[in-house]
Parts: C-alpha cells; structure tokens; sequence
C-alpha cells in the first residue's frame, strides 16, 4: 500500500509551519541576547505576527479534513509515520480546542505580567502582582478546561500535556510522595556530613570572561557539540535556543567565579547534544521533535549533575583550569569536585544544589495545583508558599521577593512546567545507572575526556528516538524499568554519602 | 470623506507583510554575521518560506480586488495615503507581473551562481561562471520582459524601477554622458597634483580590533547613531541590515590598518541614519520606507565621503585617533585627511577611491545594457570588459578574477543596481553643497563633533519624506535643481585640486 497523499500533503503543511517556527526560534534567541531595548516593541510584532501564521496552519478547516482523511487509511503508514499522525492530531487537538481570543488574551495578560514583574520582584511587591497572577491564572484555567474537554483529561493534566505529551498527574503524585518521604531526611544526613568534612578551598579571581569561554567552548566540543551547527553566546538568563542544525546555548559570565558559568555550559551543552542528535531524516516533522522537557531536562542534568559534577570529571577538568587560569590550590581534582557538590538549605530554586531540587519543584507543585483548581487564592500565596517551604526546604522566606515572587514560570502562564525539572532530574540518575552498566569503566573514560561512548549510548537510546515514543517508554526501554526516584537516591546516597 | 474601509484593510495587509519582512530582515542579518556554516540548508528553507507567505498576500486575489475598490475612492485618501495606495499598487504589479515559477527559477538559478562564483572568482574561472551568467541573464531578461509589459517601460527601465522607484534610463544616460566626458581628464589632474606633492605619512600598525570598535562606536554616537535601536558588528562584507528600530551594520576589521574598517562603519553609519530617521507614524507601510538605493547610497556617502574623509572632520578625529591606538606622526589632522583621499586608477570598484568610482560605474552600465538587450554575448563579456576598462579607467584587467568576474551583482541577477552608486555620489554632493549654503559654518561645526545641524537637516529634508515623494522630487526640492553631476564635479575641484 502505497502513502496516502493526505498524509504527504499534512507533511509538508506541518514542514511549513516548522520552518514558521524555526525562524521564530531565531527571533526568540536573538531578542534575549542581542536585540536593543528600543526594538522589544516592532520584534514582538513580527513574533506575533509569525506565530499567528503557524496556528493559523493548524487552524484551516484543511488540515482537519486531512487528518481526517489520513486517520482512514492509518494502515497504510509506516510506524513513525502513524506516530507523527498522532503527534499532528496531537498539535492540531491543542489549538483548536482553545479560542483565538484567549490565546491572544493570554499573550497579552502574559507579557503585562511578565512586565511588571520585572520591577515588583526586586521591589518585593507582591501587591502589584497580584492583579496580574489573578489574571493569569483565571485565564489559565479557562484555557485549561478547554484543553480538557477535548483531550479527555483533567485541567491539571492538561497542563502537563503541554510540557511533556502523555505525561499525567498519575505518575507524578507517587514519584513526589516517594521523595517528600526520604529526601528531607537525606539532606539532613547530607548537611551533617558536609558539616564535619573539611570545607573546600575557594577559587581566587579575576578569571577573565575570554578565557572562561576557552574553556567552556573547548569542553563543548569535547563532550560532542557540533560548532557547525551551533554557537557559545552570553544571555542575562542562559538557556538553549535555536534550531537542530543552529543550537545556540548562552551562559552569563562573573570575573569573580568560573565554576557558575561553566556549569551553566555544561548544562546547556547536554540540552544541545540532544537537539543536535535528532534524526536527520524526520527534521521539520511532530515526530522528529525533541521529547518534552522532562526528557530534554534529563539529557541536561545527564551531562552536568551526572557525570560533569562528579570527581572523574574533576580529574580531566583540573588540568584545563589551571591552564585556563593559572594553577592554585582550588584546582585540585578533588577540591573542585566538592566545590560543584556542596549541598545548602536556600530559598532560590535556580541556586539550589540537586539534593535539595526537588524539594523546590514539590513545593511549587503543590501550589500550582491548588491554584489552578481553585483552592489556593492568590492573595493566600505567599503564606501558603512559606509555609510549604518551611517543611519541605526548612527555611522560611523573609519577604516575597525570595520567596513566591521568584520565579517567571506562573508570571507568563506557565502552570504546569515545574515538575518536568525534576522528573528529568530522576529520569539522568536512571539513565546514567544504565550507562555505568553498559560501560563499567565509564569512570575513566571521562577522566581522559572521552566522552563518545556516553554520548554514543544517550545518542542510540534516547536521541535518535525523537518523538517517535513517549517519555516514559525510552526511559523504560533504556533502563529497564518505569521512572522512579531510585536511581536518583542511589546516586544521592553515593555521591554525598559514600554509600 | 471618511477613509474607506478597504484602504484600512489594505493597510493591515501590508503592515503583515510588513512584519514578515522585518523578521526576513533580521534572519539575513545573522545569516552574513553569526550563523554557523552548518545552518545554511535550513536557513534557507527558512527564508524562502517566509518569503513565499510575504508574496503570497500580494497575490492574493482579494489583494488586487481592494486596491481597483480604494482606486475608485481615492478622493477621500490624504497625500501621503493616496502616495501609500500607488506604492501598494507598484508592490503588486512587480509582483503579479511575474510568474511563480519564474521567480523561483531566478532564485535557484541566483543561488546556484552564487555558489559557483565563490570558487570561480578565486580561482579566475570565467568558463565555470559563464553558463550560470548566461541563465541568470536569459532568467532575467524573461523577468524584465514581463514586468516592462505591465508598467509600459523598457525592459532596462524596468530593471532601474527595482532598485529605485521612478528612476527612468533617460535620467541617467545624460548624466553618465556628462560625467564620462570630463571626468577622466579630471582624473589625470588630480593624479599629476598628488603625484607632484608629498605623499602621507602611513600610520604604523598594529591596531587591536576592540580599540577600533570603541572609536567606531564613539563616531556613531557622535553622528547620531541610537545604540538603543541599533547595533556594529562584524562580518565578511559591510553592510546595513535590520529593521528601522534595529538597524544592524557590521564592518570588517585588520590589525593592519584603521582608516578602512572605520571608513566604512561610517559610510554604514550613514545608511543607518536614514533607516533611524524615517518617520515612525508610517512604519510597516511602502510610502514609510526608505526610498530607493540611490537615495539610500546618497545619504551615506554625505556622511562618509562628503563630510567624513574631509579636513574638517579630519580635525575632530585627530585627537581620538591617537587617544584610541597612542600618538604617531601619521594621525596629524592634514594627514589623516590625505590619506583617506588618495586617488589611484584601480581595478578593483569597491576598492575605488570617489574620483574614479563612477568610471567602474559607466564601465558596469554600458555593459549590462548590452547584455540585458542582447546586443553582448555572454561569451565576450570578459573582452568587453577589459575594453571599456581600458578607455575608461585607464587600466586593462589582466584576468577576469580582477575584471568581470570581481562583483556579486550579475552572478545574483541585480542587473540595473550599479547605477544607483553614481547617482548616490552625485546626489550626496548636490545635498551637501545645499547644506553648506544653509549652514555657513558646517566645518567648524564638524570640526568639534557637532553633527547635529548636519543632522537635522538631511532628517527634515531627506529622512522623514520616505517615499512620499520621488527621489528626484526630494533632491530637487532639497537642494533647488535637479540632479546633476555639477555639485560632484565643484566637490571634487575643491577637495582635489583646490579650485
């Protein structure tokens, strides 16, 4: 049986609306780390205007017809191909079920909030937010219900749905209790430990920026990255932007330290491994799509938490640091891996150390949750977030600006986002456990900097799959079990406690 | 009268337009700056999509539907709306008059030459490039062919109508006529006058690149230049790129030298001006543009050439030149001025000083007039080439890699684009000498930084128009008469010859 030409003619709508998408992704990067202040207003136009153009794509009557049409003759493709149908239905499901009007209110409740935040977290003013998360989240939970009622699922779930296709509450809520079980107790063991240990020596400054970036861009390549097809710059917020063939990570330099920045690139360059892993052939395509950021996050924290955090790195990158800057005792292999490893009760997630993430993320969700649902209000947030702070990280936030006021995510609508975080943090314990046992000697490859056997099992096991199956079936083909926190305690348990 | 409904609808048709242009603006900004070679294949499928939705809302029958509507109510439009409706109607009729596949023919066909040309200069293979120019021009003379049928003008005529509205071949013979008669005879005094007086002192080397950047950024400031709209950077080529709230210009710096990197971020600076200046209540509409590329050239070579390589500013730079690379004999005012003023019979058209400038210029427009008509082979380009050279210039090319094979231009298919360069520099000394009668004391003004009356001047008389007016009714009106070549040829006695 020959492919349906519906399909052929959904591919090549859904290959326009990626290159729409693509040359917005430019645009996004562009406006965090190059554009002039004085442009914000004519290049959110042209985004808009181009991200109209996409939806309207999924919205013509056409591609319903199609999908439609294609669903008939399901037996004729081939297994990527019915997958990326549903991936396509998938896409197609999300935006009609919610009105343009919304969409467009939601942008713009989005970008007021966004704005004033900018001023009302440094100014600890949470009553000038307030209007704007009300805002936010009562229109967030219209587009929710809506969501809902067409895909079948709670409005939580729908959320989810947006940052990780398939992922529900279902397999979160066990994973969360897990951890909230042992994990206080384990910081606490952790923070004894440290404690009695003798402290690490600090790195003495300057480091120039120019030989940070050396560095960090000589360490990209070692571990993979494709400067071909990709670049090192410098945003006030790093990330990972850009396109599969054209990633661009970002890292914010200090002179006063270098081990902030070259984690920060360590980090982005695991997120960039994956982009740049995607199968060529399913380039522009639902399928051939990075995985939600669960997934994404696991590849991250895979190359950073896992294996550049831990003391065989410390042995290939002690050399290379003192190259960079001159020797000093902070240098030594075993120093430097205490200094990535030192583990505190703080109040700001984006500081926290990986034994205490997740305490971070569990508060944040137990919040969203009880926001979304109508529970929570928001004039009760920063109580209620203290609160839940104080048991969960044992530290209570002295004003709003370190405490609920924090993070972007809820500002701009992202209800929902926050879990992925650590559900890719449990997912790299998992998948780097099943590298150690098909590499035993792992240690030392990275130790001499080699680093193609590591990259060569994520790029088999998890890259090349794309979107061609969920999340939680790569983690399980490649590991061998469903995700869990038992990887992570295991590793937690090693690293920190030597058992 | 109330402004009928279908201009207003026009107007948001084009203001899409518009927007996808400005997001094309800055993905080919990146492309020539910082997209990694690896990112070509996708780049360009990125710009062509964009790129077929722009043309796509021209063709649009409702498009040609609402202009022959608001034709018949024209009456009730302001000035610069009824202008605004023509350009929408010249914007449509370039568009409709030639077929898609025509259009996409020339762009494979252009990118392919492109490719080609990037060896076969280097290597002076004219038999390499010759078929890609003999289908850039067959493509091409087709293109014309059609859009000279439906503007009623000559298929030349119809080429100029591309790089600059209105511009007519019977314009630009008389002038080009004029200046060929007595511009190389002038050549010869000034070459005998400079070759008889001392030569410049040559500034000793090197000059690090951040350094240059300070100075150069410090100039723009001083010309005018919105950093908070605009940025310098680097690439292979200057040019001006971005958007009028964005506008990008790079330069190419060598340690070498600083007089031709700075030279040229100041003729960019100058393109940058005009995009700066143009009138913010018409953005995103065709009468808010810049105007054509003769006006364009015109208003950077009034800040580079006309007041940038002149003893006054020479004065103003002195001081920072030694300030930015330390003192030496060669950064003396008088002799800074010689040396960015030195003439030579070169072969080379971007490395032509602005005395034998519009030779290369004559040379390139008497060719490609015989080429567009037919009357030249391809095949005896390179003869006629190094011929007209010869009788013009005064040097015979001895191979094609310094002759006809040394410009971008053809290979591209812009064939009609060459002239606007002259009747930049005409123009640029018409204005300026215009500037001079208005300002008495321009050069004392320059000489301590003040750009501003200069400044205000070209964005009263020139910049806030944009195309609401042609280029030859803005410089008639500017400077009193129409455009000739007799301020150009007062400018260069005065600079020259000292008459």
């Amino acid at each position: 049986m020959s492919v349906p030409d519906t399909y052929t003619t959904l591919e090549q709508r859904f290959q326009r609306r990626s290159r729409i998408q693509d040359a917005l992704a430019i645009l996004h990067w562009d406006s965090s780390t190059l554009m002039p202040d004085g442009a914000v207003g004519g290049r959110t136009d042209q985004i808009a205007e181009l991200s109209l153009i996409a939806r309207e794509i999924l919205l013509d009557p056409m591609t319903s017809d199609l999908l439609d049409s294609t669903e008939a003759n399901r037996s004729a493709l081939s297994g990527w191909q019915s997958r990326n149908l549903d991936l396509m239905r998938r896409e197609h499901t999300l935006a009609t079920a919610v009105p343009s009007d919304l969409v467009e209110a939601l942008q713009r409740a989005g970008a007021a909030s966004e704005m004033c935040w900018r001023t009302a977290r440094p100014g600890n003013d949470f009553a000038a937010q307030r209007p704007h998360l009300e805002e936010i989240f009562r229109l967030t939970r219209e587009a929710a219900a809506s969501r809902a009622a067409a895909l079948g699922l709670s409005p939580y779930d729908a959320q989810l749905e947006l940052f990780e296709p398939g992922l529900r509450d279902a397999d979160i809520a066990p994973v969360f209790d897990d951890l909230s079980g042992w994990l206080p107790d384990l910081v606490d063991d952790i923070l004894t430990r440290q404690g009695a240990g003798p402290q690490p020596v600090q790195p003495v400054g300057p480091f120039p920026v120019p030989a940070q970036k050396t560095l960090g861009e000589g360490l990209m390549a070692a571990l993979g990255f494709d400067f071909s097809q990709g670049r090192l710059d410098e945003s006030a917020h790093p990330f990972t932007g850009g396109v599969p063939d054209d990633v661009r990570l970002t890292t914010r330099y200090t002179t006063d330290g270098f081990a902030e920045a070259l984690m920060g690139i360590l980090h982005e360059t695991g997120h960039a491994l994956y982009e740049q892993g995607l199968p060529v052939d399913w380039r522009g395509q639902p399928v051939g799509g990075s995985g939600g950021m669960a997934l994404h996050e696991s590849q991250s924290l895979a190359v950073e938490m896992q294996l550049c955090r831990g003391p065989a790195f410390a042995r290939y990158l002690s050399p290379q640091v003192s190259a960079a800057f001159g020797g000093q005792p902070a240098f030594d292999a075993a120093n430097l891996a205490s200094l990535v490893t030192r583990v505190k009760r703080g109040l700001i997630r984006v500081d926290a150390d990986e034994a205490t993430y997740p305490l971070h993320i569990i508060v944040r969700y137990r919040l969203e949750k009880a926001l979304l649902s109508g529970d929570l209000s928001i004039a009760d947030l920063p109580g209620a977030w203290n609160d839940v702070m104080a048991e969960l990280v044992g530290v209570r936030p002295p004003d709003d600006r370190d405490g609920c006021l924090q993070d972007i995510h809820w500002m701009d609508g992202a209800v929902g986002y926050f879990p992925t975080y650590t559900l890719g943090a449990l997912a790299a314990a998992q998948l780097t456990a099943a590298v150690r046992r098909a590499l035993p000697d792992l240690d030392d490859q990275v130790a001499r900097g080699d680093f193609s056997a590591f990259l060569k099992w994520l790029r088999e096991k998890v890259h090349a799959l794309a979107l061609s199956r969920t999340t939680g079936e790569i983690i399980a083909d490649a590991t061998g079990a469903p995700l869990s926190a038992d990887a992570f305690r295991a590793h937690l348990r090693t690293r920190y406690l030597g058992s």
